[in-house]
């Protein structure tokens, strides 16, 4: 009781549209623009589409598709790709660049399918990594450097190639990469030993390569993560996030081990220097005020989601 | 890579079907037996079963309630129960002994015909606790003594009345409570921030009230909490689990707020002295092995799910 008192005295309760104060951008760290993928105004450079081996119904699949320029499946994710598209004439439309993993769930027609239109199928056999991470790996490649991106197309190694080239390319020394944003289908939602797993991957890849910005798409939000310091969140305006309400639902999710200090500007309930863990307060059923934009400040890095829904 | 082959050093694996000798039960803090409510030859006493305001859709409803003996609906999940059942004659055989939450949720037509039917129909419309813990506070009192249970039938304080009926009775401060088990659907696999609001209640729950076993129930998945010490888990056989597979998935989750060292016996890849955190190593996509139960050794409390699969 005496805890929910304390909270409430720590929050403040913003009107449901609330326009933030234009942020000093010498003070903004990370500028996040989740949305890019449902906006029709972006340019896809450097936006990524993986398919995981999971549902994806009830996704609208082709708008992804096009606001981003390159797709990748990771093993039996060709096979979801495949199945989404009942027609056939559909299905040609949409072949991916890359198929990698240890292909123990791709289906035999749904591979020669592929390969058949110009997808480059890429085995990687090791299982000291999953095919989320040689997704992830074949993505660095792709955008390091021209050589490397040439080098994916002629790989022979089907053990552990794509790795060995990154390391070859010496990619992780070096640094001042622009930001790539990755959509990921879906790696939510489903089992919760996966579930977490993306999410644990979320903040190790934080880590080990900060210029990848991975968000993972769901039928029901967007999930990101939020680095230490100040970030900006910003969309052109909340019809994008939802259709349907003005206040979309969020949270602010310390999944990370360890207490996180929060302070937001732009929340439907913001908070200041709030501590925030699992076993204390957890920011959900939270909302997004911001007209076009909300400021995070963390003591360290959180999980944020965001409740979407897109007209169809 | 170098974490990768450390840690296959440390992971034994087991063969599809292994017995695990019988544990030293002084040695076994903790028993679970996840499945009592799949189990027919089980008791329903001190069985819950707790229904949220998400989907529950996919779920056998009916011998979960068969296998429960106190049914509760927080708010809107007295909406779920009434539309599941298409058929009126069917629906009058599941009426919930409460319905309890600050009612922004439930359907008028609803609230009538449960209450018509029985139901207690208790609303607590504070704003300081969520509808879930005041289901939580409603199964302690039904269990706590005969006269609390029947206090809880005749309650004025539409407003926090259960919370302070419990604080009359002094509950928190008397120990030795028989073990409840409580079942959820579905808490788990909607929003992301109502998800890890779910797991972020088993952890404060297993500090508040111990004696309450916490089972979220999803369409793939049950979650439950491991405490801390040597838990033995317990099930008659491994088709009680999952019908197709012999190695059912599992995981073990260190979203507590610390790194957790784990010794297991009956998983597909068993570990010693394994330590576990979430930007380090997370055991997903194990499996059970342990033809009649699992023993879990953990530092800390950490968050298992097991795939579940029945026939229907």
């Amino acid at each position: 009781m005496s805890k929910a008192r304390k909270l409430q005295t720590e929050v403040v309760e913003r009107p449901d549209d609330f326009t933030i104060p234009a942020p000093n951008p010498n003070e903004i760290s990370t500028i996040i623009q989740p949305f890019e993928y449902w906006n029709e105004a972006s340019n896809n450079e450097r936006n990524v589409l993986v398919l995981l081996n999971q549902s994806i119904e009830g996704i609208n699949l082709q708008r992804l598709w096009d606001n981003t320029e390159l797709h990748i499946c990771a093993d039996g994710g060709a096979n979801r790709l495949y199945d989404y598209f009942a027609n056939e004439y559909t299905r040609e439309d949409y072949i991916p660049q890359f198929i990698v993993g240890d292909f123990d769930s791709i289906r035999k027609e749904v591979r020669l399918y592929y390969a058949k239109r110009g997808a480059k199928v890429i085995p990687q056999l090791t299982q000291y990594s999953t095919d989320f991470t040689k997704a992830m790996n074949t993505i660095q490649a792709y955008y390091f450097s021209p050589q490397s991106r040439q080098d994916l197309q002629v790989i022979e190694d089907t053990n552990n190639g794509i790795a060995e080239l990154l390391e070859s390319h010496n990619v992780s020394n070096q640094i001042n990469h622009r930001n790539i944003r990755v959509y990921i289908l879906s790696g939510i939602g489903g089992r919760f030993d996966q579930t977490i797993h993306s999410i644990s991957q979320l903040y190790i890849l934080n880590q080990s390569v900060p210029y990848l910005q991975l968000f993972f798409i769901t039928t029901s939000d967007i999930i990101f993560l939020i680095q230490k310091g100040k970030s900006l969140i910003k969309y052109p305006s909340k019809e994008i996030i939802h259709i349907n309400t003005n206040v979309p639902s969020c949270g602010l999710l310390p999944l990370g081990n360890t207490e996180v200090i929060i302070s937001s500007l732009g929340l439907k309930y913001d908070v200041t220097d709030w501590p925030s863990s699992m076993l204390g307060n957890v920011s959900s059923s939270n909302g997004i005020s911001g007209t076009d934009g909300v400021i995070l400040d963390v003591s360290d890095a959180i999980v944020m989601n965001i409740e979407t829904c897109h007209s169809s």
